[in-house]
């Protein structure tokens, strides 16, 4: 019999839409389910608000008070769409009450918050998990299976990208996305975090950043309405404007643990990037590239194809490929934003049935966290900075070793 | 107060997986929604089928008799995913017991069924819908925008595939799609009639059809189990084998009431081609390129544009475009097949709201049918073919008059 | 000793341009070259004409008698580079001559002079090609290679278009490509032969046609200046305009002797598209797709990658592919226009010094025209027709039998 | 009248092909030509080398002895497309002759030899230039024009690539590309200086670099015969191996004099990736995308386009765009390697009809060394270096400023 799973979910805007539509359609593509989860009870910051939530989201309960639903013993997992800002306090609770915790990610404002996190966990014994929901593309999964199978060899080089434009206009409003105080930082950890995410998930730890990172818009019209609406706000040019206090471009070079290198680049100032996450990625015996922006595919290039039939495929994920057992039964029915979530809804849920920490964990949040402060660090010092907890770098190994 | 309708699912196979995701996340999409979508009861072929698909995907009750479960007073909708072969037998029997409904394509193996359904849903004042969902898409009705305000001037010309390779290999299975008794056709009635309904979506009434059908794998092996797993079927090169009575390929030449002129290409023999529906309009002013295996996008080219800037612009859709208040909230976070069906709810449930027909109803499908029913005319006698209750074709204009 | 071989080119437009270049560069590239072409003479309608085209394209002499340049016994080659309303008065004075002859396509404004000029050469026993130089692109002599070498099994359809925009505007002058008079006919003549000759490259003869062919841009203002600048010309809205008695779009149906399908489509009047020649075949193993305006590419699919890794290649040709060792030393440092036209020459000098024809020849640009002529009778009848001198196409064949 | 003058190259590989290409084309194409050059003589290693490249490359002379040809009076131009290691020495005496100089890049070996070389040109009064011909590219001066033209704002972020995988595999030949005794360094020097060429145009002065620069290939087997073959060479896995003892590898972060930022990214290891020249441009008010690989093209997105037709646009360069008055009549005919070329020649003779200093002349080959020799020495102390000469850094900028 599977279990039915009350979920708590805290925060009802654009993550709780995706977390909600998850909970329903999940074992509806992946049955039998690990768990069926039930929509028990939705938080937001006001009553109304919440009980708006409810109603849209298919909750059987509303409540403006998550403290006290954190602690019911009626509900199993405790799900934090908030802003950053009360992540820690929230995942703390609910540890402590031993609940199952999927948290938004980042993960955390500081790494102070987020090591906290993860110690109430570990103490917790509770299941967690940090939504980098990217990884969970089908495409990018493949990518982990050709890369944990050897087929593009050792790897060389890392090279991610996520590039944005919906604030790219100097006139769209200072949510809390560009505030300090509610979201620790701004495209460090709002979009670079996920580049973090996906570099340890298929290449391992990194160890060292240098990096620069810019504010390039210093000021923004103060927002009417706390809604973050995202590229969808409105924009003013003659509201009265706040101060912006955190990064809105960070260009990196990456050293990883196993001698990989790599860069990355994240801004929210690139006109005509609506969600430019890429990677492109060389090994000894091939290379892979990745577009989220046409996420049904990944390319990739085996050096050992015969001479004159040599070049990236373009590989349509479906049922032969990582989730396609539960997706769509041909490729390019269509990966959609709902699909990612989706699955990771479903390896959540897998995690708690089988009792194992699923990926990525507090623990790989708060290394992720290490990567996003080095990042900063390095930002102000201008030079290389190590990350907390990494090991030391494998010597540059060459190719004669491979 | 947002009324809450009753539906019962008809079928739950892997159309029956996407509807019922639609229902259940469309208010949280389209909020407020036009209705609460109730997953009251699914009917599947025995009554252990039937209770997995209830708890699968979240379905009230369950059943194996649909003819009971259509008369049942507290039923609103009748949503029917079955194969072909019983679409006219639920939707008269629906609409004679007063159900709004929606209907899977293509709406009818035969014409004389899609038009004794479209009489039925006439004859009660109903709503209906056929469930074409591609011109859902976000970049289709952008496409269909772009025509209506005239941006890319008169159509001169339509070009459509739709190409699959699912069934190319000719030892996969003898599913029901391969089977006239159950389909109707194949090819054309499974994919070429979702390019006719894009076409008359977006250019108007096709006039005339000029076709080559064909069939290149003339049997398969006969099918173990009964369930269709299109691309994730087992294929066999050693079972016996049973017929093929349908059409695998459809190529035609097209001529619309307007005066535009086009071409159409449906085949399940595309190695490389997963999902390959795209189009290419050409207009006085413009033109228009879509390719559903990267749904998220359109091309676009204007005339006007400077000499020195001119070219396909690549849209990505978002919130400036249609559905866009309800989908996500930038660009590229991504449109998959989730979201197209959402879309079609909500659209569906909207004209039940709104007490208005939507498009394309029984009314459409059954054009549509008139159009499949002349392709395949006209592939046996090798000559242009009209279409049933076609107006005459404007006289071929020219650019001075446009 | 590489023989030295003297030509005379007759025209000094565009083509003339694209000629001298070739064989100024060929030997450069294809070393030892099959011979040296010497750029001997150069003829224009004028003196002052030649003699700049003499000064321009490197010729050692000019002239504005064409026909005496043609039986000069000093002269080798004689290439025509002129409108198509003298290549056979030109052609077929060369042949008698006894000179080698390189001629611009389409090679005749009507089957009766392509069939006169074919003669003639036939009965010269001089060496004779047709500059269909698209099939020389390297991308597309690689799926000659891929096909020949049954990589992508036995050929089920061929998808052919050739889109342009250059007069698309109503306003473009009236040149000579729309003057039936002189060019024979449009759409069809200038671009859909190169279709045609790429199909019959890559799939074998055509044998029957069903096509559709309009005019939709009736009338051009007069052109001032007798040169034809295609998308460089000046337009005009004012000025006196004459009649367009020529085609500007052509689609059809195709079926070739062998058993394969498919469709052509040609047209002037797409905006966006530029020199949009692609092809598309499916084959029982594979598909190969190539668009020229990304002509470093082809495309490729073999159905028995590993079900995993399956998907469409992006080869960029180089060393290892068709035509590489005279090319450049890696691929994609670039295929212009200018190196499909030293290939062309290049093979065109093999063949004279091979005493072996080349393809396609003026038998082959005969078959092309047989074609081109039956596209134009069937947008007439709105039937099947035949093409000249075609085989009886087999008999649908099915995968069965592949 | 326009003057002829005779040309003097020292070269005759695959540098020598190219440049042979141009001066026998340049004038078909940019009419009136601003001169006419002359194939003079070439010089090559060996007499029978000489004798060779003379037939082949159509000299009128042959030499193997380079200080003598510089020196002849009847000599106007002196072409160096040898190796890197006599790019110095030859150059300094041709400007003691008072030739005009193009010199194949990088312009030396280290910043001693190229400061001479500046030296030496100025002092002459000559006029030279290197040749980094890929910002010859129509569609990069189509971008340097948006740029200059202001439409797509001031330049907030450079990201440029330059991926080869020619020599990825280790068992390709020591040719003289990996010894740094020839060729000063390795892939910074061959083709990190591309880029940093293409970001000295379209941006301005690089101030700052931090870089890594590796050498994952550190043995090959030692070359059998002289030529480099570049991706056609022959490959070995027995031979006798030798050390490679430059960089097939730099990645680095960039500053601008102007304030913008940047990234750079050149890799020899790049499997897949054929000639990879790729930059990304972010602007205040649009943004631009270029691949060589697809060179025709260019991609720009102007942020003021109407809210629902705003994407990149796909500008196929033609008649309308840079250099399009002289290259072919319509886009996507076709930009190849060989286009390139002649485009570079033209400026060339250009700027000495005009007595006007080119660019990239030598001074900016210097200073493009100057940022070579930076990258290397950031690859060592993994600190930000400055480039020598560069004035201060501009103050980090903001959008409010903008």
């Amino acid at each position: 019999m599977t279990r039915v799973m009350n979920v708590a979910m805290i925060g009802g805007g654009f993550m709780g839409k995706a977390h909600a539509m998850a909970y329903a359609s999940m074992p509806m593509f992946f049955w039998p389910a690990p768990a069926i989860p039930h929509r028990k009870i939705v938080v937001d910051v006001t009553d109304a608000a919440a009980e708006a939530a409810r109603e849209r989201f298919g909750f059987e309960e509303a409540s403006s008070d998550w403290r006290a639903v954190v602690e019911r013993p009626d509900i199993d997992v405790v799900d934090i769409c908030t802003p950053n800002n009360v992540h820690a306090e929230i995942a703390i609770a609910a540890a402590k009450a031993g609940k199952h915790i999927i948290c938004e990610k980042p993960l955390a404002r500081t790494i102070e918050e987020a090591r906290a996190m993860a110690q109430a966990v570990r103490e917790a014994g509770v299941i967690h998990m940090v939504a980098f929901n990217y990884r969970r593309t089908p495409a990018v999964a493949l990518a982990k299976r050709y890369i944990e199978e050897g087929r593009v060899g050792r790897i060389l080089n890392f090279r991610g990208t996520y590039l944005q434009d919906w604030s790219a206009d100097p006139d769209g409003p200072l949510s809390w996305r560009f505030q300090k105080r509610i979201a620790g930082s701004g495209t460090t950890g709002d979009i670079a975090t996920h580049v973090v995410d996906l570099a340890h998930y298929l290449v391992g730890p990194i160890a060292e950043v240098n990096s620069m990172v810019h504010t390039y818009v210093k000021t923004r019209p103060i927002q009417q309405g706390g809604v973050d609406k995202l590229g969808a706000s409105e924009k003013s040019a003659t509201a009265e404007r706040g101060e912006v206090d955190v990064d809105d471009e960070v260009i990196s070079m990456l050293r990883f643990e196993n001698g990989a290198v790599g860069s990355l680049e994240a801004s929210r100032n690139a006109w005509g990037r609506n969600n430019f996450i890429t990677f492109e990625i060389h090994g000894t015996e091939g290379s892979i590239h990745f577009n989220y922006e046409r996420r049904d595919e990944l390319q990739v290039m085996f050096r050992n194809d015969p001479a004159d039939a040599r070049g990236f495929r373009t590989i349509y994920t479906g049922p032969a490929h990582p989730y396609g057992e539960g997706l769509w039964p041909i490729p390019a029915l269509g990966i959609g934003y709902s699909e990612t979530k989706i699955v990771e809804c479903r390896d959540f849920f897998a995690a708690i049935a089988q009792n194992k920490l699923p990926s990525p964990n507090f623990e790989d949040g708060l290394r992720t966290e290490y990567v996003a402060d080095a990042l900063l660090r390095s930002g102000e010092t201008g030079h290389w900075e190590r990350v907390e907890g990494a090991a030391g770098t494998e010597r540059q190994w060459t190719r004669a070793q491979a």
